[in-house]
């Protein structure tokens, strides 16, 4: 159990620059009322959960395809999210970001919060690649999804794990 | 001029949590090589610039769609940038996404940074609504663009400028 006045210090703690390297393994309020949504949950394959979101690999072998789902009720917006969250949230989508690309060298980083089919609060972090199936057009709706081979998908998500820092949990 | 020590002063002020007010007329090092790309100059109007990012609307009735460019030379990726200017782009994000709510009544945010076409970082931020000419798709390439009658453009950008702190520079 970790008090009010503790829990504050970690919080302010982590917000202050220079302190990236906390936030995976610091602390956040619970929320457990959280439950992903189904088409989330249908479309991916879980990699771990971070300080605030769920991080999921889109099971498209088209591109390399996160997507972070801050473990939160009833959010839909960004603007939604307390000032801490929004705060994890950016930290938490550059880790991805930045991980993506290193295990993948890609080309450039498409990282966008659309939510119009499923409202539920997620971001996109995909690594595209010149000449991908839907380069230089957004990857929603350009190509029917590629499901991962079994030995891929894992190798994938224990770089991915390892590079978010997870690999131990 | 401002002191390094003073300059650090307040970037220290700004990235603590309860100060979102200061970042509309907080201190952001220019960068006088900054110049924005051709193609977003052509394709929006300007409304005006904040700490770090110039706003733009894009000239497209079809959707009410800010654009923001952090003026940094150079930068294609969220990850690319300085510690400090990412914070202020997630906050000048949320200001506009919260100013286009507010002024718009719209359904969804969209929220995004591709880049697939132009490079130079820029981020997205739209109102969606049930029913507008691409939903529930991303609105990149799904319809031609509909410039703004000038008594709109110029009611619609009165509206964001004042929303967004602008209104009296």
């Amino acid at each position: 159990m970790v008090s009010i006045t503790a829990w504050q210090g970690l919080v302010d703690a982590r917000v202050k620059p220079g302190h990236d390297a906390e936030f995976l393994t610091g602390f956040a309020m619970p929320d457990t009322a959280f439950s992903l949504h189904p088409q989330l949950a249908a479309d991916t394959i879980p990699v771990g959960d971070l300080a605030l979101t769920r991080v999921l690999l889109a099971n498209d072998a088209n591109y390399p395809w996160l997507i972070l789902v801050p473990r939160r009720a009833s959010v839909t917006e960004l603007i939604d999210l307390a000032d801490n969250d929004r705060l994890d949230l950016m930290r938490e989508t550059d880790a991805a970001a930045r991980t993506l690309k290193s295990i993948t060298a890609c080309d450039k980083l498409n990282v966008a919060a659309l939510g119009n089919v499923v409202a539920q609060l997620h971001v996109h972090v995909i690594g595209r690649r010149h000449g991908d199936k839907a380069w230089p057009k957004p990857v929603w709706g350009a190509a029917p999804p590629t499901a991962y081979g079994p030995a891929v998908r894992d190798g994938f998500i224990k770089a991915l794990r390892r590079g978010l820092g997870l690999a131990g949990t």
